[in-house]
């Protein structure tokens, strides 16, 4: 029996775990389950798979969660800076990281010094202080199991594969709602457009972060830190089917790729039930049903930010930390309303090159370097 | 360094995996060679790796071998029953099957009973004999590493997978030179078009067999024994680009795919290497060049060898043997002008109607229904 905790079980992520646990009752155990506001779903949720502590981040809404769950004997948390505690519960083998953003950090590292496992939904964790989580996670002697489709693919194919060197990795993009569009189309895009996925089905930041190309930027500094890759070992291919997840090329030059329907309730299973696969009742692919799969490059012009990402990763130090916190203001502003699609990337853009450079950044430093990122970028957006 | 023994060095799969050995000289050392008939050849790739035994299968050419490798300290042998002999060497570790046809069974078991590994090119020993050849491969301890690329290439896909239980797999045909032909196109096609492989450079039975889908049949069977497989877990999927090798799909719904370009050479050296991985200058595949990739399912009707191959599996016992014998015949009646394409499917329903069926036959049967069905063959052959 695993014992899971899961950070943001109301999301998109969270809420498709649970539907894995529930299917798998003699498997797993949900021992913690923490939510940024929803506190309904949190409290059902509580209901269902009765954990042993819960934290609702919005601290107004602690007296809520706590009067409806009194009585199951379930510990009640409110508040960002309870996620870095309830993860160190001793009960707890595998922490499920599926909250959004730089705000995953923290209780990501306090979960890896306590010695749990991590589910890695939060690429960002990585994105932002990749060098800093792997030292971690080496010293104390855990497993960072990647639950992002792409990245997941990846490391399904190196299973058997120790000692094999990695020539290449292929990360696949279905390049999103905006595939093929010009910069023109782009100017007047809306969020309802945008948060129109053509294949996957994911929560709001991620399918805006799809639509801007970020999302595979991002993707492709996580890959360098899950994988140990040098940038050049990296490429981003176009691939609008959304079947190939990802290929790895190894040294003698044979490709293994990872395929499927796109459903993110297959990552997830794999990255609790690891290294078991589990039965399960999923729908099949089918080639008949699915019978051409094209490839063709992105367009790193119109969608600059995957351009800013390989950027950001070659320069080190805190850059992905600015690229990072640059575009959660972006996209916050873009899905209210405060920002034009294409204005994003200027922003970005902008940021990067304005915030001050860190070579070796501590914990501190990226604290300190998402908050001043922040800052800049909003200061930014008002003036748009 | 791993020994080598190489049954059929001046074939397709012979010349290539020379190659690769060449280029691993301090991996890999050769230490028998045999060749059928093309003595030429054998004599000078004799002279190059100086192995310590080779085989002419033609004895009328035992003089000419002999003479010409005089003074290299090679032991000379000729004829069929040597290839059981030279198989057992004590400094072989892997013997690679590469001989085409049932001829290829008795050295294979002699290898596996002197406790050799085999890199098995001659999928024939698995379509006739599988459950024999498994059953000594255990016993022996020995491993039968696939060469062919959809078995290499499902192979690779299960690395690191152990216990987690197949449903399913694909392999992946071409399709050969007559994909999307009529009946009616292919009663006057000659062999000139059938030896018109569009993707893979092979030998002429396998291109042969490739075209009248047969080959893809006896891989159904062959991928049966060597990854104990229920027939039903065993699909054929025409994918006419020939870049993914084949597909594994797990219990969980997730599949693996292997992927390249079509060539032997990383197969073989897969095999041979196995389990490293050797870095090689073969070319890359590039997504890039290659931006469509389609699926098709097999026209069975056009193509009726396929059917065959399914249902002489599910009727085992020497079932498959009389269809391997029967295929052997009219595959060399093509190809000497003595019978039409559509016209080998005909006589080899005739033979798996007519020939004695023997539930569960062993070595004896097995020799005895291929001469049988050999000579019940070349009959029918000769009345059209």
């Amino acid at each position: 029996m695993k014992h899971i905790a899961i950070l943001g079980s109301s999301g998109s992520i969270g809420t498709q775990a649970l539907e894995v646990i529930r299917d798998n009752p003699g498997r797993f155990k949900v021992s913690v389950l923490t939510a940024g506001n929803n506190a309904g779903l949190l409290i059902e949720q509580a209901r269902e798979f009765k954990p042993l502590q819960v934290v609702i981040g919005d601290e107004r809404k602690y007296d809520e969660v706590r009067s409806a769950l009194e009585g199951l004997g379930i510990e009640v948390f409110a508040g960002e800076q309870a996620l870095t505690e309830v993860v160190q519960h001793p009960v707890i083998d595998v922490v499920l990281t599926a909250v959004v953003g730089f705000c995953g950090l923290r209780p990501t590292i306090a979960a890896i010094q306590a010695g749990k496992h991590i589910a890695l939904a939060n690429k960002e964790t990585l994105v932002v202080a990749g060098e800093l989580v792997n030292a971690l996670a080496k010293k104390y002697q855990v497993s960072i199991l990647p639950v992002d489709s792409e990245h997941s693919a990846i490391f399904q194919c190196l299973q058997g594969e120790q000692g094999n060197r990695i020539e290449k990795i292929y990360l696949t993009a279905s390049g999103g709602p905006f595939r093929g569009k010009s910069r023109e189309f782009l100017t007047s895009v809306t969020k309802v457009q945008a948060l129109k996925h053509p294949n996957w089905v994911m929560g709001a930041k991620i399918t805006i972060d799809s639509a801007s190309l970020m999302n595979k930027g991002l993707e492709v500094i996580e890959a360098k830190w899950l994988f140990d890759l040098e940038p050049a070992q990296i490429d981003v291919i176009v691939h609008p089917q959304s079947i190939i997840h990802s290929i790895v090329q190894f040294q003698d030059g044979s490709m293994k790729a990872q395929m499927g329907l796109p459903d993110m309730k297959l990552p997830i299973q794999y990255a609790l039930g690891y290294p078991d696969r589990i039965l399960n009742t999923f729908p099949r692919f089918d080639f008949l049903k699915h019978t051409e799969m094209t490839f063709e490059q992105p367009d790193r012009r119109t969608f600059r930010n995957l351009g800013f990402a390989f950027d950001a990763m070659a320069r080190g130090g805190n850059s992905p930390c600015v690229l990072n916190a640059a575009n959660e203001i972006v996209v916050q502003a873009f899905l209210t309303d405060r920002l034009g699609f294409l204005e994003m990337s200027d922003v970005i853009e902008k940021c990067m090159s304005e915030v001050s450079y860190i070579r070796d950044p501590n914990l501190d430093d990226f604290i300190e370097t998402d908050a001043e990122t922040r800052k800049f970028a909003s200061q930014l957006v008002t003036n748009y």
